[in-house]
Parts: C-alpha cells; sequence; structure tokens
C-alpha cells in the first residue's frame, strides 16, 4: 500500500503535502477511500489523509474502528463531529497544501473542509487520483479476476437456472445470492434482468414482467470481491432464435470481436469506440448502437474512464475494462454482451470467461 | 407532486426562483432527486429543476428519459455534457437565485454550476430540504408501508429459514432474494447478517461465518418500495437461550418500549434517545449501547435526522423513524430489535409488525 500512496503522489505532481478523502453517509462514500487505505467497510463520515511518504490515517467511527485489522494504516476513532474535525486538524497541522477529490467530495464537506482548515490551500487532484486508479497494481487484479471468475461462473450457469414464467426481479435476486454463494461480499451494481421488449431499454428497471418462450433475456450484473467489480452481460433466447434475433446477435458478438482487436491496434479510447460503431453501423442495424462501446471496471463500476466519443483517454497497460456492444431494437428487444478486459502489453487478455456463443434455452 | 413541491418551496421561505438539483454518476444521486420529481430509476449525471409554482423539469440522458412515463414531468434528453449545460441554462434562464442542496451536490458539480450559470446566486437549502423529507406526505408513507410490510414478512420467516451452517452471506443473498419476490424493487441498503460474536460489531461485514447452536444471529435489512425504504432488525437465539443472553434480550426488548413511549411524551429526538440510554443504563448492561436509538428513514436510510445526543430535532406529526436499541458485548455477541415508526398526533404507528419476542430456534 505505501508502494500505491508514493506511486499517487508522483502521478499528481503537485506541490501538495497531503490528500484529504472525506466521506460523507451512504451512498456518498469517496472511493478513493479504499484506494488509499485499502480497508473494506463503509466508513460513513470518515476520512483518510495520505502523506508522500506512503502514510495512511484513517478517522473512523467507533461502529467502523472495529473492523480495522490492518497494521499499515493509523487509526482514529471519532465519537462526534467536533471530534472528527479536532482530529482532522489535528493530522493535518503541518500541512500547507491539501488535495481533494471533487469528483467524489459533496459540498458540504468541502466547505467543512475550509471552516477547520481556512489557512490551507486544497487543490482539486480528482483528475490525477482517477488517472491513477484507471491502472492497476497487481493487488487490484487479482481482487478483479476473482470478481471476474464469479460472475463468469454464474452467467454460465444462467440457461440451467432460468425457466418459463420466472419473473426479472426473482432473477436479480437468484443471481445476487448465487454471487454470494460463491465469495463475493455483494453484488457491482443494481442487476439488470430484462425480458423481451424490456431487452431493448439499456437501463431498464427490473420489474415483474415474465419470461416468456421466445424473448430475448438480457442479465447485466457483477461480483464485489474486497470492494473491486466485475461487469459481465449476457443475452439468450429464451426458446429458438428467430432470424432476426440471430442477426442481432451475431453482429453484435462479430462487433465485441471488432473492440477487442481494436484494444491491440488502436491507442485512444475513443478509437475503439468508433471502430465498434462503425462496424454496426454498415448492418441493417445502423443507429441501433445507442451507448458507449464500455467503461474502465475497478472500485466503481465506471471508473474514470469511457470508450465514447471525445474520449482521448490511452489504452495502456494495466487499465481494465469493459466492451459491450449492443442492438437495441424498440418494442422488440435488445443484445448486449459484454466482457471484461485487461490491457497488456500489445495484447489484452479477457477476464471474464463465460461462454459467448448464442444459446438457446 | 405540485403541491410537494409548493410545500417544499414554503418551507424553504428564502427568495428563490428555482431549485436545482445535479446527479454525478452511481453511486453520487441527490436522493432528493426523486423527491423533487416522484420518478423511479437512476439518472445517472441526470438534473430535476422544480419553480415555486410546482412545475418540475427533469434533464435525463438518453438511456434514462425512456423509463419515464409521467405525465407532470417536463423531460429533456441530453446527448452529451455540452447538451445538458445548454438545456440547463434554457430552463433556468430567467431564475437569478436557485436554491441548491449542499449535502448531496459533489463539490465538482457545484463548480460546474457556477460556470454554466456564472451571474446566478446559488443558495444553499439543504436543511430546508431535508425538514420538508423528514415529514411524509400520504403518497410517501403509503411506499414505506409497503416496504414495511416486506420486512416484516421476512423477518417472521426467518425462523424457519435459517438453518445450521449456513453462512452470512448465505443469508444476506436469501433475504434479499425474498424481498424481490414479495415485491420489493430492491434492498434498502446492504444487508447485515452477524452470527455469534460478529452480532457484537453494529457494523459487521457479512462473511462466511457459519451459524452455530448457541448462537445469536442478528439480521438488519429492508425493503425498497419506489424509493422508499423500511428498516428493520431482528435477533434470534439458534438453540437454547444461555441467561445472559435471555437477560440481554429482555433488556433491549424494554429498552425499545421505554423508546416507543418516549415517542409519545417527548419532544425532541435527543430526549427520545436519552430516556432509552439511560434506562439500559441503569442494568447490568450499562455502557453497551453504543449507538444512536434511531434514525429518520425515507428515500434514505438515514433520512436527515438522528435520536442521539445533541438532536435538537422535534417530533412532529408524519415522521418515520426507527427505533434500534441494541447490546453489545465484545467477544460475546450483540442483540439489536428495530422497529420503523410513523409518528402521528399524540400517538405512533409502528410500521414493522414482526414478531419482537424472544424466539429460540
Amino acid at each position: 500500500m505505501k508502494e500505491r500512496i508514493k506511486r499517487l503522489f508522483n502521478i499528481i505532481n503537485k506541490d501538495i503535502d497531503a490528500i484529504l478523502i472525506k466521506n460523507s453517509i451512504r451512498t456518498h462514500i469517496d472511493l478513493s477511500f479504499y484506494y488509499i487505505t485499502g480497508l473494506n467497510g463503509v466508513y460513513e463520515q470518515g476520512a483518510a489523509i495520505a502523506f508522500p511518504d506512503g502514510e495512511v490515517h484513517v478517522i473512523a467511527s467507533q461502529l467502523e474502528a472495529c473492523n480495522i485489522r490492518k497494521k499499515d494504516v493509523n487509526v482514529h476513532v471519532f465519537k462526534n463531529k467536533k471530534d472528527l474535525d479536532e482530529i482532522t486538524k489535528n493530522v493535518l497541522k503541518t500541512s500547507k497544501k491539501i488535495g481533494i477529490n471533487s469528483e467524489e467530495l459533496l459540498y458540504k464537506n468541502y466547505l467543512e473542509i475550509k471552516k477547520i482548515l481556512p489557512k490551507t490551500k486544497l487543490i482539486d487532484i480528482s483528475k490525477e487520483l482517477m488517472k491513477a486508479r484507471m491502472k492497476k497494481d497487481d493487488k487490484e487484479i487479482r481482487e478483479i479476476k476473482k470478481a471476474c471468475r464469479i460472475a463468469s461462473d454464474i452467467a454460465d450457469e444462467l440457461p440451467d437456472i432460468i425457466y418459463e414464467n420466472t419473473t426479472e426481479l426473482d432473477m436479480t435476486g437468484r443471481i445476487e445470492h448465487l454471487m454470494r454463494l460463491k465469495g463475493a461480499e455483494d453484488r457491482a451494481f443494481e442487476t439488470i434482468v430484462a425480458f423481451g421488449k424490456n431487452s431493448a431499454l439499456p437501463h431498464h428497471i427490473s420489474g415483474k414482467t415474465k419470461l416468456k418462450i421466445g424473448d430475448l433475456a438480457l442479465f447485466d450484473f457483477g461480483a464485489m470481491v474486497n470492494r473491486y467489480l466485475s461487469d459481465i452481460t449476457r443475452t439468450f433466447v429464451y426458446g429458438k432464435a428467430s432470424k432476426l434475433q440471430r442477426e442481432m446477435y451475431e453482429t453484435v458478438k462479430n462487433a465485441q470481436e471488432v473492440g477487442f482487436d481494436a484494444l491491440k491496434e488502436k491507442s485512444t479510447f475513443e478509437e475503439v469506440h468508433l471502430a465498434v460503431k462503425s462496424y454496426i453501423n454498415k448492418t441493417k442495424f445502423k443507429g441501433r448502437f445507442i451507448h458507449g462501446t464500455g467503461h474502465t471496471l475497478g472500485l466503481a463500476v465506471h471508473d474514470g474512464g469511457r470508450l465514447t466519443e471525445g474520449s482521448r483517454d490511452k489504452l495502456e497497460e494495466n487499465i481494465v475494462l469493459t466492451i459491450e456492444p449492443g442492438i437495441y431494437l424498440p418494442k422488440i428487444g435488445g443484445v448486449r454482451i459484454e466482457d471484461d478486459v485487461l490491457i497488456k502489453k500489445g495484447k489484452i487478455e479477457i477476464l471474464t470467461t463465460a461462454k459467448r456463443e448464442l444459446i438457446e434455452i
């Protein structure tokens, strides 16, 4: 962890004496808290402070502090807000310039930091922090791989689990339960299950819709392992695929291959997206790919970078991202295939290994 | 919904022309977005704007906008950030003073609002917004009651569901699955299951610990229905209760009764907490009640108010809150009993109805 902090200060490359990460109550937790501390848990109202030499301090409530078993973090317990402010002031008393994360810091907490440290200069380091978080270290990759294995296993089991007239919500519950039985501490995000025409809505809210013969059945889910996430989507046909469904599926599958190849050949996120998009736009499904090709993945589902128009982020070693083309036909249904990929030197490693071929159930 | 907005502007009672709520990406969604719009869904990067006459505008991405079926909301679809900024500017073009919610607005988004509306005065209305959200209207109470019914049903079924050697994570998955089968759209928060000595940690992270005969088994969970939450805790003894376990249980149960009575007799949140705390401190478990007596409940699990030392919030009609005393004996275990209560004129309605008596399984 000391190495991670030192690398972070190197990437920031600004004249700062410390980094201060401050959480509010759920769900307003700054995920960089976990990046800096390596801890698991919630840490409502807590704070993490890191110094250039790799030293890390955590300020946690009595209820959280008891979960901390780490030896390489200095733990301070606060009983109330006054306490919390005093400890923060004290730990930072010699720091004149402090980095803050505007991307995940609440405005209220910004004002509070200004109040308790009136003479301290606050410098936004959100871009640099995200850049650091985007390139995973070995420990992070290990956790992501575990999360990917759990999600892949379940994706492969889904054809055996789903049954006629099951509801979307029944399946979201089953999937999230199974992930825990396989070693996930939680889901990565709200599981999306969409049957039939609902699958045409990429952000469908799963409900009581029942699975019928002939439906496209789309499952988008991921596991959380030590706070790190996986994110996979598989689409099946419940019954025999129609000609249109088969064409949709094969087009998406080929588009994903185009994406995988582009990861090896291109140099920016945008180029990968444009390669996938232009592939689909050359088919009969022109205009039916209505979202980005993917996003980086880590402590957050959308971990800083997006494979979309205008994204200048560079494809670099140790970035983990999703490749998830889709085709959506309103009132008919949608197909999306999503996998998680680790970028290596000149090659890629696909971390989610579930079958990608069309499965008719 | 128009009435809700008008009431909100009345409570704010400041010279403002509009309210602007701005979301970031998950999990940094301002829950007041749902309060103002009455919508369900995620609305990453989206915004809601309300005017004193009750008019509401929603700015949503293409992926979200298709979920909006409401007639009484003006929907604007943005394709990219530039679009989003332009629409925001346009909807607010005649507004000179705008209320913002510093409690759930990211600092980065605050800076962006300042940038796109440089001449507009931004006024923090977070306290007033929370005050409004604390007192529920009929529609909100209906949703909360549904969420409470689902959680209560499952709490009553738990003794039949748990079995020797089941793990904490198995049970969190089962409970969350069951909630969906009973009509919840999601869990209210990460379900906590704690067996044996783990139950002594109020914020225990559920893991692979197995249930053994003689264990205290603590379950803290809630359902989400149309974005509104319930929150219940039940503690069982798996096997025959020891004398100490029985004493812990009866003390907590009596303490909860003290809390219920105090809700009828006292006038502030702090007074209720002190009544419960001093009751426990007069028993052999002095000092073992280590958290607040409860919190308000609604769109957030901790919906603005806390029943704890120093809280001057007043007990008023239509507030929904939890009463959840607990006793925690390190290395032995803990007992917590939590129910959701609606404050009425001079009386209370306990919304979670699961059995509160000691159950030996």
